[in-house]
């Protein structure tokens, strides 16, 4: 380990290995003090974009959709950039993923008879779902609010394209609250609508915004009901159709979408690492996905988690900062459509013997960090550090974290930990065309980084 | 007194006004328990957009540069809305201000013997600048990276464009630590070259960011120099022009502004109020400042601070909540050329024997809220209410608070109060013309507004 700390402390530095190996780190003689780290981390991490330049790299390869050429790339691109950032034990380890294609065609209209040309509507193919017949559909549209409505319209949904229009909920404080509140429509709602008989769906755009842009997302069906074509419709035109059906009840749509799925792909997970001093098979992991929704480039959804995590360890590297036990950034593949990346990375770890001790995964943007969330058995570890937070505008650390890669070691043992990040503008952007890389503020992700660079750190670090 | 919880406590309210005075106001039952009223407050302030609107009516008007015919709109804009909103008490009071005007000129160049073309320089006046002769004017640059460094420089300076290019230190925390480190070269530096002959200065634009926008802001002359014209640089263009004095020192600048000073205008301060139900005399002010600079149309920098402030009062209003004390929006004007708005203000309100018990400025932009700072008399009262905070996104409260317009209420006895705002991003936009509505956030803006609502009808309401 690079210290100049051990040359200015010889006596200390004399008394052995055993001594140290009894005191806490952060009066560790071998050891910079954590404030001094956390100082050198502020400094460089906030030095100049840093973070930025990494997402800017993971991004340049467009959106990386599950299972497309562009995911292909952003595997090869990420092996290359931890190569270059010196890593240790770069690697890729394979995954089987589903590869679903968006195809070029998604529109929609609703004609109404008040109008003299049909209504155009903003809507995109949700993640999974199948294309209309090649000409498209027409049926008469019938708005609810839940997938409970439908067993009170039961048969008269036969037929019909059923347009779910319940907005996130946006007087609630945790915007995550919001979208889970109303994300059933979009992910059950095509099945529900089936078993009714329905022919496709419409699923109200999960944004607070009311603007023009469709946002796209994972929707699954079931294996006892047909499988219906589902869109995504934006909120502005969710309002246009709305107010139609107010006056015109059942007014007829036009839906055609030439999505469809392809089968299975081999793709991969992307790891780097600082392997660990004393306690090389000790792992803290630092993770986001590399996989990414299409509409956009994915920056906030997830290369900003991915840019946050290797720019943490890439901090540690370059400051010569070698904790005791490895700290690993880990690019997982296909969390959007259902996190077999993480379930592929715990077989290939268990394989490997290797001890999960804490799984940091960030995926809720490159937005400002505003707390940090650990599980409950490292909790006190974290808090009793509390004020190294404090200068890095996260003042509060609560009980909490965890992710969808993640969950696997998480249920073998891991504890979770998250920077929570302001989510006020997450889902403005979210699974949009808004998903950008300009919509990412330099030192709002450089902040990320530093935080999760001292928590790994200290994680790393500490003798238990 | 509007409040549904009269009707359902009809024995306790009986029990008469002599009991009620003697019970803390979250027992109180003839007011809702503060739980109740952060509820309401957070989903009527969340429901859509509200706070927004209101920005978008403060800047319809356009740019509010302090004594322009359009902060003069501003004011009748604001009476209007205030009037709108139902708001008591609605008036303005007279404030003298200075009146700057920026011209339609600003334009500079580098020639170097390299090149065939001058290079141009994307530049602006700083406020209360001096234009150059009416064709400009060109001398050799020198650059420097403080004003001690003049000293050193001494006569060498004559005849010179002195170039101050000492950049915000990125590697701080604080963002407004890193602006207070560097402007001194805005505010001063003329004055400090012109002393030792320099016949105008650059100053690099305050921001992290490096790109083409310069940014604005006050300059002061020192009544013992020679008024020599000052301009801002954007970062991208110090780095050019930098990158050429290295090669070519002294290469000659050209420079030419027709910006000029106009005398003294009459402008106002704009205040509306939910009177006090028993002691309207005190108040607990909620204030930001109408004027704004000119490049942008003052969006963040402060539209969002007399927006927060306005719709926090209109929230208490809707909501039927008539505190105890006087809530008191106002909206300043001239903050950015000194802030006489509220040393006028103070002078009125001693007049009329007011007592203000907090002064709350919110000035640093519509981002999202991240803490409290309020003054220390007052910071045991509002921590005792820290848990009803949380859930608006702000765990921490600290001791602080404070701003130019509230400073000379503060001097007389007044609490400061502040909402600390995430600053990662404030000077992306301050004082430039990426100073516009879109950058504003709504949700953003909105959790300020409930916070400040909240603060004030605790601090309002509270009977001591």
């Amino acid at each position: 380990m690079k210290n100049k700390r051990v040359r200015t402390l010889p006596a200390l530095a004399a008394a052995g290995a055993c001594l140290v190996s009894l005191l806490a780190a952060s009066d560790h003689p071998l050891r910079p003090p954590y404030r001094e780290v956390f100082d050198r981390l502020r400094e460089a991490g906030l030095a100049g974009e840093r973070a930025y330049g990494l997402l800017e790299r993971i991004v340049s390869v467009g959106p990386r959709l599950t299972g497309s050429p562009q995911a292909a790339a952003a595997v090869r691109e990420s092996l290359e950039l931890m190569g270059e950032l010196g890593l240790q034990n770069v690697h890729s380890e394979p995954v089987e993923v589903g590869r679903w294609v968006r195809g070029s065609v998604a529109e929609a209209s609703v004609a109404a008879s008040g109008t003299r040309a049909a209504i155009p509507l903003a809507i995109c193919a949700l993640g999974g779902s199948v294309g209309t017949p090649e000409k498209g559909l027409t049926a008469p549209v019938i708005e609810v609010l839940s997938l409970a409505e439908l067993d009170k319209r039961g048969g008269s949904l036969k037929g019909k394209i059923v347009f779910y229009n319940r907005p996130m909920d946006r007087r609630l404080s945790d915007p995550f609250a919001a979208y889970g509140g109303a994300a059933d429509q979009r992910v059950d709602g095509a099945s529900a609508a089936a078993r009714y008989g329905a022919v496709a769906v419409l699923v109200r755009s999960l944004t607070f915004r009311e603007d023009r842009y469709p946002h796209t997302g994972l929707m699954r069906y079931r294996p006892d009901t047909p499988r219906v074509p589902a869109a995504a419709i934006s909120t502005a035109d969710a309002a246009v159709l709305s107010a139609l059906l107010e006056k015109e009840p059942a007014a007829p749509v036009f839906l055609r979408m030439d999505c469809r799925n392809e089968g299975r792909v081999v793709s991969a997970n992307v790891i780097g690492e600082i392997t660990g001093s004393e306690r090389p098979d000790e792992i803290v992991l630092l993770g986001g996905h590399l996989d990414s929704w299409d509409l956009g480039v994915g920056a906030h959804d997830d290369a900003a988690g991915c840019a946050a995590a290797l720019e943490a360890v890439r901090l540690l590297k370059d400051l010569g900062l070698r904790p005791r036990r490895t700290v690993r950034a880990v690019f997982f593949m296909d969390e959007e459509f259902g996190g077999t990346g993480g379930r592929a990375y715990v077989a290939a770890a268990e394989r490997r013997g290797e001890r999960h001790l804490v799984a940091a995964e960030s995926d809720r943007g490159g937005f400002v960090p505003v707390g940090l969330a650990v599980g409950g058995r490292i909790l006190p570890k974290v808090r009793a550090f509390a004020d190294l937070f404090v200068p890095l505008g996260v003042p509060a650390i609560v009980s909490g974290g965890g992710g969808v890669d993640v969950g696997p070691l998480i249920e073998r043992g891991a504890a979770p930990a998250s920077v929570m990040i302001n989510a006020a503008a997450y889902f403005d952007v979210h699974h949009s065309a808004l998903d950008t890389l300009s919509s990412v503020q330099p030192r709002e992700l450089e902040l990320q980084a530093v935080i999760l660079a001292g928590l790994a750190y200290i994680l790393a670090e500490e003798p238990e």
